[in-house]
Parts: structure tokens; sequence; C-alpha cells
């Protein structure tokens, strides 16, 4: 995808190029009010704003719903559908190009310009949706494969269902946070000596404390209940991406996880990128994902081989070393998945469950087939058996108090067109004193 | 305890009697918009209209809060605090009572009688809370040991941690729907041959479509993330609770579950009773739990040693045959649990999970000793093994299209101050067609 220039600055690198126009929520210092906005290389263009000084007049369909920039989340945008989002973002693009066909909206009204474009660094950036429920899949291959080598070895490794539909489970969505919030290290039951012969856990604050790098993605089309969504429909539902950290106590779910899932080990916080990429932007992007040699049940069969996305992933860790040491400690690629998230939207409905613009779906731990290609410590570390080396002389098994964890995630290698996600970032904080 | 005289006609044996005054949302054909109420023998009081009335007059402690009682939902009322319902909950009890201090308020004041006493054949009940998160629990001692017994075997019926932790997981909240909302049969992958070598499911209709007789709770108030609720404020975070029918796909299920836990399975429909129980109706009915044998760790101890409810629960089944053959098929007690909703509630926020009013809790099936106590058709039927009669020389081993199911639930014994829950009831509607 080659560039398109712009009348406006956009730093060569940067991951929201003119090819990308990511929505998320924004406030300032001196307009608290969260609403919707776009960002633009190192800027957000405040879309109330926007709208509020007629920046919309040539896009006529937009017109009787520009009250929804002025929600506090995307979840009214979403919900006017897959055209409208992409007619928006058409629009944005040609407002911005060098040769725009309506510079008077932006290019030549300076004024709405200082009322609309804010630097980033003044921006302080909400959760983009109100998720209503969030479930969080298991279709990262590698990630399961390498979790069930680690519990029960490789003859069982994969459970006879997994190739043949995308596992799932509900997570907790009134703890999804958005990049930046501090996680508190979690206190929980543990079982100390699983090889004992009595279980009896003790409480204590978690010790193998993990992150999970996923993608994460938004519904933006309700079903009802009772009415699964068929396969060739279920991109039509799907707004947009973001980067997703599952936070896991890898102690408290080895204890608790049997036979219902896991529970307290992830419901303490979940943290997503605050930019949300449109799954058009994406659309150049798309690859095949790994080839499944079980055979597919024909509502799960996609049409287009070509249904997930050519992401470059990667982790950093910075730690709390006065040197402020930070590792690159992954790198993998939003490929490496089993089913897409249409087969995942698909499959989440074929009972009849109704989902709802602002349900947020996560792909489940991306890793790639070496260690360091593995998107958590669990597997990197081989659940603890091992040191994962970083800069500076530190490793790691598992997070320090401290540590600081950032996803990043981008498309292509234009430098002038990449599509990217920003960043998802997430500190540790020191557990709290409990007296109970 | 002993009945209360009131001056409005209240039928000996109604589950809303002067000592019960539960809460929901209704609405009315002439009044369309959703509004909260209270449950009064065979009428709901309309508070939004009694409030407008001035039928607060007499209780200041409400008035700068009157605007909840216009709202769709009770998550508002409920966000007041266990004190406020407590005092609206007396009020109201006061207003009806014979011996009213205030009868300018409603028994001397027809014209606000016309306004806000509705029959409830007149009413339509919603949804009465916006719910955030549902969780469903796994409390039910008895029923977690039956299901093990199907699936594993008496030696590990149980899990080591069941004694230990309320085992539970996260569920969907936007398919929970209030009583009388039709439940469609899904679709699902099955594994028709468990035994076989080659573990490939097929897609069909659920064959094992059954019911859970569960209670659930409301939660009225927020924590902070990162900082859990002590086991001794859990309490005041619970509003009341409602009967709740988990129902599940056993077949779907029986393949999916591991290792994340159900999720098709019980996705498609959860079903609650409309009127909210305030946990202060329930107080005299507290009984002790289960005892458990396992050492509990300290932040799940409770100092009272009553913490459960004596709750007569019953399931009854009304078949599509034209004789209409119903059959009580369960009869059992809200005693049945190993841990109370207070210990659920600490338990879950233990590693940090932020609650909010609204958020519901599900206790998992109750079941007795015997069969003919067994919250669910797995339990009575064996997992399909024998049958279980009714009526009418018809006989089940799941649910088949039309059958009507119906839960209900009262404590007490005292005929004219039964504090009940009403009825839980769902029907099941064929599969749809699907056209792949």
């Amino acid at each position: 995808m080659s560039a398109r220039p712009s009348w406006f600055s956009i730093p060569r690198g940067s991951h929201f190029s003119l090819a990308n126009i990511p929505f998320g929520i924004i406030s300032t210092a001196s307009s608290t009010t969260p609403r919707v906005a776009v960002a633009i290389g190192d800027h957000a263009l405040d879309l109330a704003a926007f709208a509020a000084g007629n920046g919309f007049a040539a896009l006529s369909t937009i017109h009787p719903h520009q009250a929804v920039f002025s929600q506090p989340s995307l979840n009214a945008f979403a919900a006017l559908g897959r055209p409208l989002h992409s007619a928006v973002r058409s629009y944005i693009q040609a407002v911005f190009a060098a040769d725009t066909p309506c510079p008077e909206a932006l290019k030549t009204n300076s004024a709405l310009q200082k009322q609309s474009l804010l630097p980033l660094t003044d921006v302080q950036c909400h959760l983009p949706f109100k998720i209503g429920d969030y479930t969080d899949f298991f279709v990262g291959l590698n990630h399961a494969y390498n979790c069930g080598l680690i519990f029960r070895g490789p003859a069982n490794a994969l459970q006879p269902n997994y190739k043949h539909l995308p596992v799932g489970y509900h997570g907790r969505a009134s703890s999804v946070v958005v990049s930046g919030t501090p996680i508190r290290r979690p206190h929980g039951q543990i079982l100390t000596n699983p090889s004992a012969e009595n279980k009896v856990p003790t409480f204590s604050q978690c010790k193998k404390l993990d992150f999970e790098l996923e993608l994460g993605a938004f519904v933006c089309r309700a079903n009802n209940r009772g009415e699964p969504v068929p396969i060739g429909k279920a991109e039509e539902s799907l707004f947009g991406l973001v980067l997703l950290n599952d936070w896991s106590a890898r102690d408290v779910q080895a204890w608790e996880y049997v036979p219902l899932g896991p529970f307290n080990a992830k419901n303490f916080g979940t943290t997503i990128s605050p930019w949300v990429v449109l799954t058009d932007a994406l659309e150049p992007f798309k690859v095949k994902a790994i080839e499944n040699d079980a055979q597919v049940l024909p509502y799960l069969r996609e049409k287009d081989e070509k249904s997930v996305y050519d992401i470059q992933l990667q982790v950093d860790l910075k730690t709390s070393a006065q040197s402020g040491n930070t590792s690159t400690i992954t790198k993998t690629n939003g490929r490496h998945l089993l089913w897409s998230f249409p087969q995942m939207l698909t499959h989440h409905t074929i009972t009849g469950c109704n989902l709802q613009p602002g349900d947020l779906l996560g792909s489940g731990t991306i890793s790639g087939t070496s260690l360091s290609e593995c998107g958590s410590l669990l597997e990197q570390s081989e659940n603890g058996k091992t040191t994962v080396h970083i800069s500076g002389g530190e490793e790691r098994t598992f997070l320090q108090d401290g540590d600081e964890v950032t996803l990043t995630g981008v498309c292509g290698s234009d430098e002038e067109a990449l599509v990217g996600f920003g960043q998802c970032t997430g500190k540790i904080e020191p557990a709290l004193t409990l007296d109970f």
C-alpha cells in the first residue's frame, strides 16, 4: 500500500498514518467530557469538535447521526454499521489528503484546526467502548499446545475439541481497563505443593504474575437471542481490533481452573489499547490462518481463505531498575491463530447467544513456534523452570513489582502508510497489605 | 414470624405478604415506560406513581433520591445502599399496616390508590436490573457431587479445590431474561459417540436440554478494582435474591467444556424471576450452610454461623400434552449450599475484581440428597440413563419442545406472612431451521 500525501504533518513511522484512522475516546484538561476522536500522526482529531465546526458538511450520510461523536463511548457510532464506519474513515482520509476535494472542511479552516486537532500528548484516552460482555478465546494454537505441554504432557497437549471449535470462555467485563492503568498484584488461593497428597491451599500474594499477548475485536452489530450469525455475515458484526493484555495469576489459575475454567486468575484486570483499528483498515493485511487439519463443520467454513491479519506483534518489558532496563521479550505475528474473529463470532452465537455493540472478543494468547515468539512468560519460562534474560543482566520467570509490560502491533512496511495499534501498557503495583 | 394486619386485601398464601415487599420493574398497557414497583399480594405498587403522588411524604431520607423510582432498572435504587432499601421497605410496610401512622399516604387516598396500585395481571414485568456481569457459582455440594459421579466416578467426584473455595465462572450477561421469556432449543457441536477413538463432532439440535434450579443474588455496592471486599462487609453488597434457571445444553457442554469451562452450553439463555426479594426480608430465614469439613481460609470465614436461607424450592414441569400434564419434579431447599452468597462475593473480589450494582451471582444448581430433590434432569435421569416419570403417563430424560419449567421458592409457613419469590418460568420452543 503506497502512502497518500497529506497537507498535514504525519511523522514517518507513525502507527496512525492516513492509511489507518483508528477510533477512540478522549478528553483533555480543558474539556474533560469524553468524546469520540480519531488518531492521525501525533494528533487526535476531536470528532465532536469537528462535527460542531461543520467539518462533516460534505458527508451527508452522517448528518442525522452526528450526536454519536459526543458520546462517551464508541457504542453508538459502532451501532451505525460498517458502511457508515467506512464512509467516515474514507471521508477523513479525503479531508487530510493533500489534494482534498473539501479543503474548507479543515485544510483551509485554521480555526477548526485549532479547535479539533489536539496533540496526543495533551489527550487522555479512555476505554473506547462500554463493554457489555467480554469473551476470551484460546485460538492461538501454539500457545494452547505449549500450555498443554506444560500441564498435561505432549500426548494430551491439545484437547480433542480444540481443532473442531474455537475454544473460549466468558471473561470479566468490569475489569477491562485502558492502556496505562496500573495493575495491582493480586492475592489469592495457591497450592504451594501440588504434588502433596493432601491438597491444602495457602492464601498469598500471586507469585506467578504473567501477561498474555492477545488481539481483541469489538462487536458492532446486535443479533437477536436465539438467532445465530451465519459465517458469511460475521465480518459485518466486527467493528475493529485492539491489542489486549490478559493479565494472569498462574498460581491462582492452576489451583482454581478445574472444572469450570479460569476465574479469579484473570478477573483482576485486562488491558486494551485505546485506538480501535477498523476492520476496513486491516483488510489489506489479511493472510491465511494456521492450517486446520481437522474437518471443520460447515457452519464454521469461510469462503475467503485469508481471514486473519499479518500484524507484527511485540512485547517489551521495562523493569524498575534505576537504569530503566527495557527489553523486547516477544516478537510474533497476528497470523498465528487457528480460527479467525468471524469464526469466533459465529461460534459464539451458534447456540443462540445474543451479541451487542461493544462486546469484546479476545483471541487468546498469540505465540509463534520458538520461545522468543511466545506471548506469555508461562511459556517462555516453562512455568518458572527457566529464566528469561533481559537487558542489564536482569532475568525473570514471572513479573516483578514495578515491571511495565508494553504490547505493540503494526501492519505494513511502508513507513508512510503504517496501520498500527499504538501501545497497550500496564505497570505492576505491589500487592495491598490485607488485614484478612 | 407473625402476620401484620393490613387495611389492604392480601390473599392468604400470597408470596408477596407484608413481610416481603420485593422490588421489580414493571410497565402496563396504558403506561409503557418501565419503572420501579413492589409486589403486595395480587398487586404491584407503582413506586414512580406513588412518589409522584407524594406517597413518600413521611420518609424524608428518600426525598433527594425519588428519581430512582422512574428508572427502567433497579440499578440506581440498589446503589443507594442497604440502609435506604431497608428504610423504603419498612416505610411501605408501615403504609400498608392496618394501624398505619401515615394513612394519608395511601390508606385514605383513594386517588393515589387508583393511580399506583395495579393488579399483577395487568402488569408486565421486565428484567429487574441492567446486568453488568453475571457470574455463576457451583456451590450446591450435592449437585457438584452428582455431576462428578456421572462424569468422573465416585473417587474423583469432587475436585481437590471444591471445599476450599466457592468454584465459579463468568457467565453471559446479555442472555439473562425475565421469567416468561421463551427459550429456543439451541444447535451446537455434539460428540455423538464419546467412546470412539476418533473424536469428530456433529452439528445438531441439542438433544439433552436441561434446566438448573438456582438462586441468584444481585449486587448493590461497587468496590474499587484491586480492593477485595472483606467477608464482614460482604452482606452490605447484597441487594436481594431471585430464582434463577441456568438452562443447559448437556450434550454441547460435555464436548466443549474442557479445559476452559461451559460456554455455548449455557450462553443461549438464563431465566430469572422478576421480583427481587431483599436480603432484609430473608434475614429471619437464615440457617446454617452444609458443614464444610475442610479448613476454610480466614478470608472466607464468617462470624455468623447462619448465612444461607431456608427457602422451600420446587420445580414444576408442564408438558405440551393436550391434557396439560403438570408434575412437581423437584422439591428441595435453599440451605443445600456449601458456601453463602457473602462468601461467594468475597471470593469473587479476592484477587481485586471490581463488582458493580446490578451484577448477578448465581449459586449453582441446588440439589438435596435424594433423586427427587435434584435440581436438574442431568441428575434425575443420570445423564439420560433412566427416565423421570411425570403425570399422565409421560416420562422425560431431558426437556422436550413445548415443555414449560417453573421454579418457585418460598420462606415460612404462616400463610399470612410468606416471603416468596413468585415464579420463574420458561417454555422450550422448537429449534430454528438453520440453512448452514
